[in-house]
């Protein structure tokens, strides 16, 4: 790819395209050394215009019905004269069922929408599922002109930070049933969570729905929210619609009363120094094993830290060793 | 120093010589060039002897009592016939009342007593307190016969990780009262507790204490503990010494159990590649940022992004283009 058609790729984008974003996102995600170069320009080309969506997460463990969710959830927004984007944040590898496109299915109002880009979860990815380029992916759907984006992740280990680091808002999504059922709420999720949608309520008794909201709000109680605010708990059912407007109507009044009083410009700021640095750390980690030798090392330390064999100070060390001397 | 110093230093620690300790601690802490080959020494040193001690987190909002408890809890391991090391996790710029050392009247009984080691929080550090080199320093206690190492802090931001990556077991305080007044725990650290100890229980009404503890179990409940089992809430008070011995016993208990059973050495081996990579991006960082002109613009660029001049994509950009060029 050439600068020339780095530009038309932007042109295309800004007009809304979706192969075009589709194309840029590849982009951006590749790790070739020659596309590096052309992704930073379109990025660059791209963060003027940048900035001006809502940025959802949406989290809860695989079967909670996250896709069916996401389905109603999108065609509420598009009545309301949204475009919204949807980037799943794990790779593939953690979830249950398969990617986004597995999904699809469950999304099928949606995907089948001329206004709504939905982009499939990525295929694994080095560092632990780390690669993603989500931050700029969403920086190409705001600049395509979708002005809601929903990031997905079934919020376990590291996505529990990246969905704080990048998002205005948080939903997690619950099910009813039994306290234990919600075991597989991953370590951090609901304290991220602005918003908490207990689905398919209408699959369940209304005593056992009414039991769940009850020690959700007691949990959420006890715990902190990251804005200051205890998550409110909602009833809500992809299949039936119930509630979806109910929720979407209180996501867009948080959203509208953050974004008046500043919160949420003041949200964005305060994660942007942590974003350089990881972004940064990131980098400079896929620059240094970039060089066959170095990760080739790197696979055969941390294979004898895994056996025991080596303590990873030891390992550290001696990376670090080899790579003063190779560099 | 050179290499006899760090020969002769390493001979005191494994006598259990509390000076030898911490002197090695400072070295092994100290970011001069000089002492970090030094330091690398004695920790290889070190290393053959570590790995023998129960590793515990205790964590907890300043005021909730820690360092009271952990005097108590000391003395108790000590009557158990335990050697504890006691060391900060946090930089103390996160602490309310100072470090540890502005903490010793309250934990007077146990800075006196011969058998135990007791080591200041850190003075601040880079990356955000990051740099603290926390499990180099228990390995060293460990190699210098300690064999109960209780890591505090107050569960902010970062040391939530630290924690759950560096310890078998954690203790949680809190203190009774409404559940707004656990506003204050930080998110993520409830889920890592394996132990909620509910503190000054002496000083309210029974009512009062069963509640907290009924809001805690409820919570503790609907979320999943790093082990797989729920939390267990007890009742404690440091000053009066009542529920100490009972939460010791608790500990060590399930500590025996996992150790038994092979879940503690699995749980630690599962923790070690991420500290290899978290270790090995932390001296990466360190490494090329220790070139001047590199760490200036990254000021330049980090005051940009704080100020919302420049994208954290850009700022990264282009610290990896200086970087490029500069290696």
């Amino acid at each position: 790819m050439d600068r020339e058609l780095v530009a038309a790729l932007f042109e295309r984008l800004r007009d809304g395209d979706r192969t075009a974003l589709a194309r840029s996102i590849t982009l951006v995600e590749s790790t070739l050394e020659g596309d590096r170069e052309h992704a930073a320009e379109l990025i660059a080309r791209c963060l003027p215009h940048s900035g001006n969506s809502l940025r959802l997460g949406i989290t809860g463990i695989p079967g909670v019905g996250k896709s069916t969710f996401i389905n109603a959830f999108g065609l509420a927004l598009l009545a309301a004269g949204h475009r919204p984007a949807i980037l799943a944040v794990d790779p593939s590898s953690t979830r249950s069922g398969g990617s986004i496109l597995g999904d699809k299915t469950r999304m099928q109002d949606l995907s089948a929408h001329p206004e709504v880009f939905i982009r499939p979860s990525p295929t694994g990815g080095e560092l632990g599922g780390l690669a993603r380029r989500t931050r700029e992916s969403m920086l190409l759907c705001e600049a395509a002109g979708f002005d809601r984006i929903l990031l997905e992740t079934v919020g376990t280990g590291q996505s529990e930070l990246e969905v704080d680091l990048m998002t205005d808002l948080v939903i997690l999504l619950a099910i009813p049933g039994a306290g234990d059922e919600l075991q597989g709420v991953k370590r951090g999720i609901m304290e991220i969570a602005d918003f908490i949608a207990v689905n398919k309520a209408d699959q369940v008794d209304a005593a056992v729905l009414e039991r769940t909201m009850g020690d959700l709000r007691n949990a959420v109680h006890l715990l902190p929210s990251r804005s200051g605010r205890t998550a409110k708990v909602v009833p809500c059912s992809s299949i039936t619609a119930t509630g979806i407007d109910e929720l979407l109507k209180l996501v867009e009044t948080t959203a509208a009363e953050e974004l008046a009083s500043g919160v949420q410009e003041e949200r964005r700021r305060s994660r942007s120094v942590s974003l350089l640095r990881r972004d940064l750390t990131r980098e400079l980690f896929r620059l240094i094993t970039g060089k066959r030798s170095i990760k080739e090392a790197l696979d055969v330390h941390e294979a004898k830290v895994r056996s025991g064999e080596e303590d990873p100070f030891q390992a550290s060390q001696a990376m670090i060793t080899l790579i003063r001397k190779g560099v």
